[in-house]
């Protein structure tokens, strides 16, 4: 086996997506053993040395920064992966791209469209390789749907709706900012279940159905005032615990996207439907293995809507998994990141989605949070290209 | 057995409502013995003589009519019930009124709030027993819905979103107009799935969640043109083949309602979920006997969303059918609203949805078609008083 | 229109059956509209006087009896249906029979073997029209099934199991013996499960899949005594609380086949799957609009269980009812049973199930109980000629 | 953080399971970092040098061996995991005993109960630390049906029944023997479905609902002849490729068992169900996150079967993974049972199950296979001890 090249990562932030990404890189060498290039984990960097030197162990990581300006100072780094919470996105990624350091950052790509377009400037002056962690994509059924919607079986499109529904904040008592509930913290955050949740739902959205040209949003903040977690002070919600909009897409489909953190009983509900001329696609992550799959040119009597278990050898990526029948998890999507990340570098290709795609998403939240505030529909000025 | 009191029904319109409507006055005699009133098929009327006599023949009824002026002015008819298309609900409904006949008249109340509001006053000013057939309320599980929320299990309501998807008008070649298709044109039909789809949604969520205050919709029309079955020649399409629209509702909590007949795969699938801080709720009418209830004081390791069979006699409207786990079909939402019809003339109580509550749904109707013309905001100015 | 012919029929038994037959005989003139005959409600007979013109007058009997013997010598009755407990299926038969009376029977056709064949032999010598009351053949889902193996779809069949799963005796003080409860009690029933439930499920199996030729079963009595609700002893319980069987088809495929009524949770669950070597079919009463079909000859990438929901017009009795989408329910299948009786009045065929099909059902539960009690394999003689 | 001790690994097999079971030696320190042992990948054996290199580099093995007595007589071994086909099972583990090394050995035990008792035997006497890779028990959603039933939430059990359900041997052209299809060959296997598939649902029964007494079995061959992929000859097929049986457990419930490679449609579907006075559990393989939960307690009118997705701190193991609603998958199982196992050595405690926890399966599994071939009940002779 002819030596593989390495590529060095530095992971800055070793929170729950520190730990996400970590596994992916770790994953990497055992499933994907074909791969050119192949990760090592050089360095992680978190301000506090006796958690970063614990995480560090846990994960393999040679070394250990407590500041992220070291980091990317470091010559043996090669690649930055960004997994601090969004208001660090674009110091951090626009640092690192004027070190000439590939970047993984974690989405949303910034807290504004503004940020979020330095960060592109930044990445295109420097021609850095560069993506953003919209790991969903990347889950096989997921991955299906938009193989399949490319393939024509659709015909036209006619809608396109996904919402992403969570419980976890109902309670009052969650606090605001800190370590543990910075999404709640508008400041940190940039803003609440759009940049978080939606934000996913409308990736998927224009990959796998392309722009979204103007949106109609409401947004609702249910409990108006929370602790914050830093201050322990009470002070006002800045963040949108829901939000819903309507929108059109280039096609001429209706889009229609719900997210909420008060939707009782639901964990993590991400739901999306595609509905065209000749056939329409379902899935939902709480039974992530699965794509429910409607083709109108089946037989009339034995019609109905197929719920596709993917997990066979000739559906994606799951020819490095198991056998037929036995499914993977919700970490995996990230590992299919890392793979095709290592995957771009061969290629030459952009892995996707790069800077700018995520620029085009972070448009479309900033488009709905502005429709939301101004009660009015708010062109999007997305120029989708990725295909 | 004390005699029961006749009520002597004079059915208008021959269609698909025509026929449920016949089947629940047919059916209550066997089901609900202990009614005090029962309904007496004393006519039909329609204009074809020929087709509505084989009508009567089939469901019963003593005699026919084919001008619905003679049926009203008939004095061996107590109430009349209104199935032809909704633009001669008005005409028809206040004639009746005039004439001092009970009403029940098939949903949506008119094409217009113009015209609803005119059918108001009739009724008011005449004084007749009214209701309107917005049957899916009396769906056992969609009456446990209500009586959950109304029991305060939910607490306070967060979300309420219900859709009604449907694909039968995918095919260009459907025509607009005539007897099967008058619901594709918009002169007949006042509009397309809001009134159709949207107003059966409209109707249970503020019956079970209160009042809509204001609304912002989107509408398209997917298949510009088609041939007019009676005049033969391809027209604009004036109706809306897709609506979706959020909302506010009185008590605080968000709506998202979204109907089309361009939802390849599904059939008539109405859907409705409720979320409230404590406890959520889901229905859908594909498998119509059965609710979803998720109730978060439930222990939490074996907590989850309880697939409730709503067959036993403890449930709504159950203690007249079978044994628990047989289930009953769509058509028994119109055979219990016959009997909540004829008791509500025993106890003096209106038969909800009166002619007043239906016209707040109007109203609702009305300003989603507004908001979406207008691509603005619209209050509905809706007061509702149902409990 | 031309007058129908009238059949004039006799029922025995105001029970839970009685209300299913009574109204499959009210319902067939409205939706079966073009048969040649029509059931006409005669007589209805019981012993109590009052309670069975209390019955008459809800389902529209002209008459009643409180003596089956005077019903049968009535003139004025073409058709004789039986639906007292299984302890007078054959005194009733043999008598209507020897009477020249056509015969409905409520199922399992007896207690014993022996019982049926005398029947059998009864209604052979009389030559009478005769069917059993198997009504889970005659729901839309179960008739599509049959007829998607009967298109050989499945290829070479491997694999029928069933099951029927119920839970209302767990409780120690539910009685045997009386009106509500006489199925639990082995004089009234015959057997427990085995001839309430597996009875169905093995007509329908064989209907489907061919002769079964030998059993192996387990019975259980989880109960062990009583109290009788007439006697009001507590005295030992005869029948088997559970039953379980593993078989043969003629055809070569493996059968398994359960019946409880201590599975806590579900009130009536009949479900059904047939494996073959290109296809298989799922089923379930709890949603028995729908039928699972998986079609290994899909392309493979998009293959799955399809989902289809038995309510369009192209599907077994569906053009009969409503609109796509619209389910019906469980006493439909008696509907349609009583259409197809009145339907094999005018072609001369049986309408299966007749007697001579039901006796070998019984053939397979009086095998099933010896091979309980035996705790061997039994050979159940069965010979399956209806196609 | 104190050293960990190492655990040297010594793995025999580099086929599917090898795959498994490297996968959660690599993963237990990323996400189980308090255990005070951690596994060392010491030394990977296979016959083809080439191919067990490369399967050393994809998953980290320090050296090879090419000969399995070359591996035990190491020094730096000090666990020998057993990942060959059945055949080899008894002579590697005895000889690993001999040698002093714990042993981890893939399920199921052996191909006899005769090979197994000497296993037992063996380990016995050397007083080494043995376990069984029966890896669905360590599910999160199956070890918490365990806890549940351990509660007492279900009371009294009627009924057990659990089936394992794949497709993939319908083709005729699908070999016997050699390195993928070993399973299909009865000398390298032992048997078919039985100890491939069934063992793993009588291993999760037992350690739930204790022991199973006594069972009478049906197998089946449908390919009668299959060529052997080493030897290339058309020879008889020895295997079952289905097998069904009832049985009896310890506590008087009832036990159903189904297993086929022939069920068209399902890849993996490992279901099981367990009936119990007070409560109900459900769980199936092809949506593994899900626990399905009857509880009778709850108030009637809103009473269902629970769907409860175990991805919660508080559930089983998932406080190591990652936020409610994220699902993990298959391989999952073994990454705990090493975990499990590390922890044994940990508290001295047997890590369930034991070689001898999995004789006993071994035992049902043959009173099984000699059932079906005597056509008679046979008792197994289980003695279950784990609690």
């Amino acid at each position: 086996m002819a030596a593989k090249k390495e590529i060095r990562i530095g992971l800055v932030g070793t929170g729950f997506m520190g730990r996400t990404h970590s596994n992916g890189y770790n994953r990497v060498p055992n499933f994907f053993p074909d791969l050119a290039y192949t990760p090592v984990l050089k360095a992680v960097c978190s301000r506090n040395a006796e958690k970063v030197q614990a995480f560090a162990d846990q994960w393999g990581y040679e070394s250990i920064e407590t500041d992220w300006k070291a980091l990317i100072a470091r010559d043996d780094i090669d690649a930055v992966d960004i997994c601090t919470p969004n208001d660090t996105h674009a110091e951090i990624a626009i640092a690192a791209a004027e070190a000439g350091k590939m970047i993984l950052c974690e989405k949303p790509l910034a807290r504004s469209l503004a940020e979020g377009q330095k960060m592109v400037d930044a990445v295109n002056k420097a021609g850095v390789a560069n993506t953003v962690w919209y790991n969903y994509r990347r889950l096989p059924a997921v991955t299906l749907a938009k193989q399949i919607v490319a393939s024509g079986k659709l015909g036209r499109i006619f809608h396109y709706r996904a919402n992403f529904l969570q419980d976890w904040t109902i309670n009052a008592d969650v606090p605001q900012g800190g370590a543990g509930t910075w999404r709640m913290d508008v400041e940190a955050a940039g803003s609440g279940v759009t940049g978080d949740l939606l934000a996913h739902c409308i990736d998927t959205a224009m990959w796998i159905n392309g722009g979204i040209t103007d949106v109609s949003a409401v947004t609702e903040t249910f409990v108006k005032e929370r602790m914050h977690a830093v201050t322990g002070k009470v002070q006002p919600v800045g963040i949108d615990d829901a939000c819903i909009f309507h929108c059109h897409f280039e096609n001429g489909s209706l889009g229609l996207f719900e997210s909420t953190r008060y939707a009782r009983g639901h964990k993590a509900l991400y739901t999306l439907e595609i509905n065209g001329e000749n056939a329409s696609i379902r899935w939902d992550l709480h039974d992530l293995n699965r794509l429910e799959y409607f083709d109108h040119s089946d037989e009339s009597v034995v019609r109905g809507w197929r719920s596709i278990h993917v997990t066979d050898g000739d559906q994606p990526y799951m020819d490095k998994w198991w056998v037929p029948g036995l499914g993977i998890g919700y970490e995996h999507g990230f590992i299919h990141q890392v793979a095709d990340f290592l995957k771009s570098l061969e290629t030459g290709e952009p892995c996707s989605p790069t800077f700018k795609d995520a620029l085009e998403t972070q448009k479309v939240c900033e488009a709905v949070i502005n429709s939301a505030k101004a009660r009015s529909w708010q062109d999007t000025g997305v120029e989708w290209t990725e295909k």
